[in-house]
Order: C-alpha cells, then sequence, then structure tokens
C-alpha cells in the first residue's frame, strides 16, 4: 500500500460525509509575531494587550486571519489538493476570539457536489468549522472548490447545489463577549474615523503597497500548515514559478487597509470572495475598499461596517474591477466582501 | 473627507506638542524569537533566561534593540512619514528593561523647529519616550528629521534649536534593577574579556559579515510596524530598489559586534548617530568598534562602555569613515555611538 | 590581544577536554512557530498541545530538531568554524523532551584526534551533550569534524579513533516519560499507518518538494546560534553563493517526510549521516525514507521504526545514492539514519 496521500478527488466525496482534518495546531505568541513580520499588521486590539482590556477583552486576541488560515490549511490536503480553481467563500462567520495557547481543529461537511459538463472534474461544497480546544466553534464558513476526478468514466453524482446567503447579515454576527469601545483612544488606535464617518459608496485607497518576496509567501504558507505544493516547489508548474497561497493576498490587503481603516478592529463575517488572478513573487500589490453597508450590533457602540476589500497589482486607477464582459481585469487580485467591527 | 493619513508636514509641527503615537504593541517571545531569526544575536543575558538569573534578573529581558525599534517605529506614521533624511540621534537612554508580556506605548515631544534656508524643507526635533504599562519610561531618545513642507509658501517658524548633550555623562546611565555581574560566567558568556581589557582608541574587526535579503529587512521592519514606504514597495523609487530600514543596520551591527564584545550585554545610552548611506538587499554588512571611553557604573563590578559602532558595506580597510571633506566614504552605513554595560 | 574569536585548530584540542560552549539558550513558543514557518512540520505531536496530552505528554514538547539545532549550533564556534568537513554522526539519543522555556545548554568532550597523512588537517572527534536548566541531558551525539591545522608544523598527538557504534540499539533508545499511543487519533495525526504496516526495505517517496531561499536558511541557521560565515556571508565563498547549513536540509527532509511518516512523531536515535553534497539556495529539495528496521520499546503501544532518511536536489529516480565507486550521486544531500517513535 501507498504510504502517501495523493488527496482526494471528486469521486472520493460523499454528500454529508463530515471530514476531520488533521493536524490540530496549538496557536499562540510566536504565531502572532510572524504574523506582525510577514504582514503589514497594526489593528491596536490585535497589537496590545493593554489595548484589548481597555476594550472589555482579557488579552490581545490573536489576529482574526490567523484563526481562518490556521482552520483554512488543515483542509487542504483533504480538499483541495487537486482542486483546479478556488471558486468561492460564503457564510463565513467569526463567532469567537482566538486566544494565544488556543489549539485549534478544523472539520468539513461535504454540502453539496456538481459534476461538470466535461466529467472530468465536478464541484465540491463543504461547510469547515473551526473549533478551539472545549470544542467551541471560533469560525465556520463555506467554500467551493472545482476538483479533478481521479476516472472521468465515475458515475456522476446527484447534483446537490447548496442554497448560500448572499451576505450574512447583520443579525447573523458575533460580537466577542465583552468587547465594548466606550473608552475607546483614538488617538492610539491610529486614526479617528467612526462608523458614522463612512458611507456605503465611499472608497478608500489604502495608498500603502508590498513588493512580495519567495521567502515571505512561503513561511506564512507554512505557518498554516497549507501544504499544496505549487506554492514551494519551482519545478511543480512548467513557468518555474511558485503560486502565491490566496490568504497570503487577503491578509496582505487587510494589513494594507489599516490606512483609512485603522478601527475597523475585528473581522467577523466574511460574505463572499474571489481570488481574481493569480499573484507572484515580485508583484507589487496594493489595496483599496468600497464601503458597502453600515449596520447595528447588538451591542451598543460597536458597529459593523460591510466591505469590499481589494488587492491589486498595480495601482487602482478608475477603481474597476471588470472589464465589460463581466471578467476580472487581469491586475485585480482578490475581491473579498466582510464585515468588521467598529467604534460607533 | 480622505480617510487616509498622508503624514506630517513642516508645518504640521508645533513647538512643545506631545505626539502620542498609535499603536500600543505587546512584545514577547515570539518578538525575540524573530530577532534571534533576523539578526545573528548571542548575547547570553538576552538568550537565556539562567544566565539572566545569574546576573540578579528575574528572566530575560527583551533585546535592547527590540525596545528601541518598537519605540521608533511607532514615531515613523507622526514623525518621518514626509521625512527627506534621518539626521540625527541624542540624549537616547534605555532607562528600564523590557520584559516579555510588557506592552509599550510611544510619545514624541516637538522640542525643536527650524525651516531651512530653501523653504521647501525644516528639520523637526522630537524627545521620544517609550513606556511600559505601568506607564513607566523604558527608553528616551532625541532624534532629528528634515521633512518637507505640504505648502512652500507657509510662513516660517520662530527658529527654535535645541541645546543637546554631546553625549550621556556615564552618571546618567542607568543600570537595570539587580544587575550584578558577580557570578559571571565567561565561558558560557562567549569570551573572556572584562571592561578593563578594553582601551580608548583600541579598535576591534568583528570579523563575521551578513549578506542582506529582501525578505528580511521587510520582516524585521514590519515587526517593528514601521511602514514607512519606502522600504516596502519596489516601485516606489525610480530605481526600483527598497531602501533598508537603518535600524536594520544598526542591529546587524550591533549583532555581529558579539564577536569581539561578548561581554558588551546591555545598551544604556545612545550619544549619537548617523546612517552614513543607504543599504539595499545584496549587500554584505561588516561591523566594527571603536572604544571611545571606559567608566564605573554606581553598581559594583558592572562598568559601562563607550563605543563608536561602524557599519561597512566592504572591509574595513584602514577603518576610515570620511574622506578629507569631511564627508562619509561611500562604504560606510552606519556610525554610531553607544554605551554598553560590561563585567568590570 | 586580539578581542576576536578564530576559532580553533587542529591542534588546539586535547583528548579529554570538553568545552563549555557558550551562549546558552532559552527556547519557546517563539522558536516553535518559527520552526512551523521555515519547515513544513506537522507532526501533530509536536503541533498541539491537546493531541500531545492525548499522548500522556502535559503539553506539546518542541520539535526535535529544534533541541538538536540548538545544541548543534552552540558547538560550531568551538568546534567547527574552522572545519573543513562534517564528516559524520553516531550515537545520537534524545533523552528528554525540550519544552517551551527550557533553557538548553551544550558541552563537548573531545574523544578522538587524529592528524591526516597531509600534516595540515586532522580530524576530531566530539561526544556533545546538551542539558537543560535542570541539568539533565536531553541530547548526546557524537560528531566527527576535519578541522584545518594552524600550523602545519605543529606536532601530531597521538592518534586515538574512537570506538562507535554502528547504531543505536532499540534497548538504549529513551522513550519520554509517559508517552502512552492508547488513545492515538489517527485521523487528527494525519494518517491511519501504525508500525506493523511498514517492513524493512520499504521505500516511501514523500512526494512533497521545497525550493529553498536564501532569507529562509539564514533565518533557520541564526535561529540556532550557529555563526559559520560560510551559510551568511556571500563574499565569502569565491563563487558568491552561501553554503546552506547541513541542518537545514536535516529538517527540510524530516518535515517533508511527513507525507507517509506522519506518525513517526519523534526523533529518538540517531545512527549515522552524511551531508553527501552541499546545498545552496534555489535547489529544489525532495526526501526519500527507506524502511531500516522495526523495533518494540520498553513501553507498550510505542513501537520503535529505524529509517534512512534521503535529501535530494532531484527526483528519486531509482532511489539509488552512490555510484559504482561508493561516492554519492550528486543531487543527493543528505543520508540519515534515525530512529523514531510509533504507535505499534
Amino acid at each position: 500500500m501507498s504510504k502517501t496521500d495523493p488527496g482526494r478527488f471528486f469521486e472520493d466525496y460523499r454528500l454529508g460525509e463530515v471530514i476531520r482534518h488533521a493536524v490540530p495546531r496549538t496557536v499562540g505568541q510566536g504565531e502572532r509575531a510572524l504574523y506582525h513580520a510577514l504582514y503589514p499588521a497594526r489593528g491596536a486590539l490585535h497589537s496590545s494587550d493593554t489595548f484589548a482590556q481597555s476594550c472589555g477583552l482579557p488579552v490581545a486576541p490573536l489576529d482574526d486571519l490567523i484563526a481562518f488560515h490556521t482552520v483554512f490549511g488543515k483542509t487542504v490536503p483533504d480538499i483541495s489538493l487537486n482542486a483546479v480553481a478556488n471558486l468561492g467563500y460564503a457564510e463565513g462567520r467569526f463567532l469567537a476570539p482566538v486566544w494565544p495557547g488556543d489549539t485549534l481543529t478544523s472539520d468539513s461537511e461535504v454540502i453539496g457536489l456538481k459534476q461538470n459538463s466535461s466529467g472530468k472534474t465536478g464541484v465540491v461544497w463543504v461547510r469547515t468549522t473551526g473549533r478551539n480546544q472545549q470544542g467551541r466553534p471560533v469560525l465556520s464558513y463555506v467554500r467551493w472548490v472545482m476538483v479533478r476526478k481521479r476516472d472521468p468514466e465515475a458515475p456522476a453524482p446527484e447534483p446537490v447545489v447548496p442554497d448560500l446567503a448572499e451576505s450574512v447579515t447583520p443579525d447573523h454576527l458575533t460580537v466577542p463577549e465583552g468587547l465594548r469601545f466606550d473608552g475607546y483612544d483614538f488617538d492610539r488606535a491610529g486614526e479617528p474615523h467612526r462608523l458614522g464617518d463612512y458611507a456605503p459608496g465611499e472608497i478608500i485607497d489604502h495608498v500603502d503597497a508590498v513588493t512580495v518576496e519567495e521567502a515571505e509567501h512561503m513561511m506564512a504558507t507554512r505557518l498554516w500548515q497549507n501544504t499544496a505544493r505549487v506554492h514551494f516547489d519551482a519545478t511543480h508548474r512548467e513557468d518555474g514559478r511558485r503560486l502565491i497561497y490566496g490568504g497570503h493576498v487577503i491578509s496582505l490587503a487587510r494589513a494594507l487597509s489599516f490606512n483609512g481603516l485603522a478601527n475597523a478592529q475585528m473581522i467577523v463575517g466574511l460574505n463572499g470572495g474571489a481570488h481574481a488572478n493569480p499573484c507572484f513573487a515580485g508583484d507589487t500589490v496594493r489595496a483599496w475598499s468600497e464601503v458597502l453597508d453600515c449596520a447595528e450590533t447588538n451591542v451598543p457602540g460597536v458597529g459593523a461596517l460591510r466591505l469590499r476589500l481589494v488587492a491589486a497589482k498595480d495601482g487602482p486607477g478608475d477603481y474597476a474591477l471588470k472589464d465589460d464582459k463581466g471578467k476580472y481585469l487581469p491586475h485585480i487580485l482578490l475581491d473579498l466582501d466582510l464585515w468588521v467591527l467598529m467604534p460607533v
């Protein structure tokens, strides 16, 4: 019997199956320091125990995307090792902060299957849940990927396409227990802008830019124990280039967005997202955000801002995302739809 | 209103103004591990809890330059985002160790302003103080930078040039509470040399050298939340090169100086310093030190050594720093004047 | 007197001498996070406190090779700064787990000396022991290196070649106190294979590959405070290349071996090893393992697997290591002989 795992193919998934992913991971101050070295992250709540305490939390939680990457990374060997494309995200909810010392596990339920007309690939929808050492969910999201079939002749399953919400509604957002912004120090946070200073339709150019290096994206991707070979092996693609993990671009864009969104302290919802074009070392990543919605939460003083966060390889130009055929322009890397929490 | 911060221009500073910088930062074992991965730091006091305990400290403090970079990094968005040049340092005093878990904040008082004759720029002097979560100062230093004016027509302020000490006198150096060297283990520290083995005028070639990579200086600079675009964005300068944060060279030189100064355990004073020439990825950094002074402190057995620490891109040659017009030679990167503590 | 240390030459070693190496080092969660960023390490026992607890340990120990690199790194200034070649390892035993917060010291006893016939170099055998802050040995191994003489005319010492075991016998392997695999979760560990699923002679191609970057190997090597100039200084070798620390390749190979050996949770023995050819940035490292032996330990349910772990620059081909003259093939980087613990 071969000992190495070639990953799953389309015909290996069964509707309703729950996949218990390897490897549980304890995350802590080391992961935080690396996160802050790999991305220009500066949110005060995740940088400072004292700032977090002034916001009602016991200590600074780990950056929300550390939770996302850790939970996501575990799914790769089971879900996307043979994926042709990462098609989308939906119904992402950050359900509890991850604290230094927490151990995260990741499980995915297969909630949709649909073979493509070519017969060579199919789309798999999974709902992935990350849990801490108490078994409490910290993150849940739906992802769908196009996966190769091992055997094109294998019979197609009954097609099931899940009915996914267009976005997480504000009443489904979870404000972390104890979070309050009534003693918020805007000087120390870095900007004076409150929720009421943002209006739907407003576009914020985050100005800063980062040129990406091979060592950085590989270190990040390994840290999340995401092992897809295409990120690490320069001999794998014909062009000798290593594809950058899409999540690396998400974290870069989120961190760059500090400049203009310094008070967008926590991500609580992931409504959707597309990795519009691949990113490679040497690319200079920029970011802008469009305000999509402003909402109240069930905690007075804590507001929610819905944002379209875009990463691009070139300057923002006129902030166009797609051409007239609806195809992403070649310099657009990421188009992400998020809910964040901010002082009202 | 634009949400992004373009940084301050010369006419935005007021004499006596205190700027409360963002973002408070909790530093710990993760930052230490990264520091030791990014620089060849080997000082026993900062590497080992047991060695630190044998020197009277509760645990190993974080490397002194972690404190410096963290406090400095916070000033960048308010002080040097529009700086043309980082002109100098003075009156730097390390006032208390930073322990793993401490949260640092940074504030700067404007203590000098002088418009340049061109009318396009001016010099701003600030005294920056870093404090821990108890509000206790851990570091204080003066820095002056040349900053662009937003509007060349803006009126010049009354020129005020602060009167700065040529160096910190030994009686103003703070020996950390409890520090003692009477049980000092020279084998484990790495060298046998005591304060008495050094003499003013002596030059020590630190022999080792490090070729710098883009990923390394960017990770370091991000870790200190220093966001000046010129360090990260290869499209920012016309020559496509990313300027390395001057503090990266300081840490490289300090770490390289272990070979010859292994017992120079703690930095307690920063008398002055110049970033003589820019450093870029691919440069191979070497270092040498000149002993400037030896002094006693108020703690028996704990001596202070004043050093000129030099970083250069090429070999030391005859250790010359400047040409006959007083201009730094092109291979000199850093000329730093420090006080360090060492067993007598 | 020169303050900088040129390292020891062959004639500086005395049989029976014990060298107390600098610098004691406290290792913790920061070093672990960096290890997981630098290598694709995924072993559940070292990744997760909860998994480690389910195996009877109080928390996740640090990766075994963190202990090895830390202990080894300290020996470099005293043993291999003037080494021409790292000739071999033997009798390596991992004697106790290293826990986050432990402080490691390293001492080496000179157990063999033999001048080469050229009179210009000699071979030095040392037995190095790493100890934690309680003085308890955590690791012991023999290494021998070829070292230059300072003075070719210096008299040759009486040749003494130590009698080294061909391998550590299973009864000399130390199973960490408390370790048990009776509640082992194979799903979360990543693979279903038990000791009984492996057979001597079996070869496992680990499939994955990593292209190595300068920034990565230098960060790793610095983290272990290994200061050999050849790893960091691009001007040191005539070809302008930085030689990658052999231990970096060991960790890469070990981490890559997860795919096929996910349950090989702990390294307990190092029977031998050769750095067959140098590795440079840009090389793509692959790995395979050959099962050499299966054994019981004194703990029911905990088995020991003896492996030949090979790293290579190109594909495994027919898994040949040497040419017909017994010389390593040019693409072979590492040939390591290990004992690991695995559920029976």
